[in-house]
């Protein structure tokens, strides 16, 4: 996919607008997106928010946008997307050992996020 | 991935706190945290971000985060991200014609992101 | 407060970093430690969220961030955030005449936010 | 202002809608669409965006929104958000003194934002 998307890029000459700081803007700008469609709805509607075919159909499409921006934003920065979400799993997993996120649930907003 | 997340959340009995709305917001969390690296930071500056090791490494945890609940957000909403990725770039490549967007490059931020 | 706040970064040298785009990000990034606060609790936790005196104190700091830099990036782009308000409601009003939007505040996610 | 919008919101019925939670989405959401003017700009483009009349226009409605947004959560939270903005900058004075920020500019980025 970071192949297809480069070519996307170069073919119209936007290397030139595709440095990181601009992307991580492009990538905010599309969470923004998202999070209009859900804003309004409470935690239930959401839930339940893929069962009405017009927004499902939005909703894919502003995932695919922030999908989009961060394979982009990690090409440019030469990141490894899945080995960098390999690595932060282990990290995660130090962070929050199963009995101590378990037993803090009912805390679980003073845990970092 | 999304099934390595699942169990991760699973065993921390999260799930309660992982509806759409919930995660949108964790995201776009995330997403802050990113900005924030290079918020103060000039483009050429942002292009040059991977050769401090230490920022090198942080960016890599913010962009494995937003992967992450990128990646748990679909998980739970039943969207296949590497389809509905696809399939915005079929999209994309007929509201961006290689001529247009090419010869409109100087006028980049009229077009619709 | 404009000035107070242009004269704080004045003493410091900070007009250097303070262009528009720049101030953009810092905003993006204030709100998103805002998001982070709210992400996990519930409309109705969200409504009694001030309850709790420490998540009050890191409420109004969050607010306070956010408010500093929207009234900064105003100061810096020289629009006058009270008059943008006043003719905003204006426009507003017409967008939303009082009968439809009150009838359909059911679909009131179709209304554009 | 506070008033005029919570008046406004009131003969609308939207109250149901306007918990912090709902109100902390549509801040961000506002973000971003401000986040989206600027994306694609060098910095230098950004400090010149107010000279675009047609831009100008944008900027000043999405500042609008932005505020209507803070102002209103302010108000659903019973937070005084100008009061917030002058504990906040006392704070801050004492986290950025003069001697210390002023010398450690060029590495701004390492200061907490």
């Amino acid at each position: 996919m970071q192949l297809q998307y480069r070519q996307f890029v170069a073919e119209r000459d936007w290397e030139q607008f595709h440095n990181p700081k601009n992307l991580v803007m492009a990538l905010a700008g599309e969470v923004g997106e998202l999070t209009e469609i859900f804003q309004w709805l409470t935690q239930e509607e959401s839930a339940a928010a893929m069962g009405d075919e017009g927004r499902a159909g939005q909703i894919r499409d502003e995932l695919a946008d922030v999908f989009a921006y961060l394979i982009r934003l990690a090409d440019v920065l030469d990141v490894d997307l899945e080995r960098a979400f390999a690595e932060k799993m282990v990290k995660n997993a130090r962070k929050y050992p199963v009995e101590t996120a378990k037993s803090s649930a009912a805390k679980h907003t003073d845990l970092p996020s």
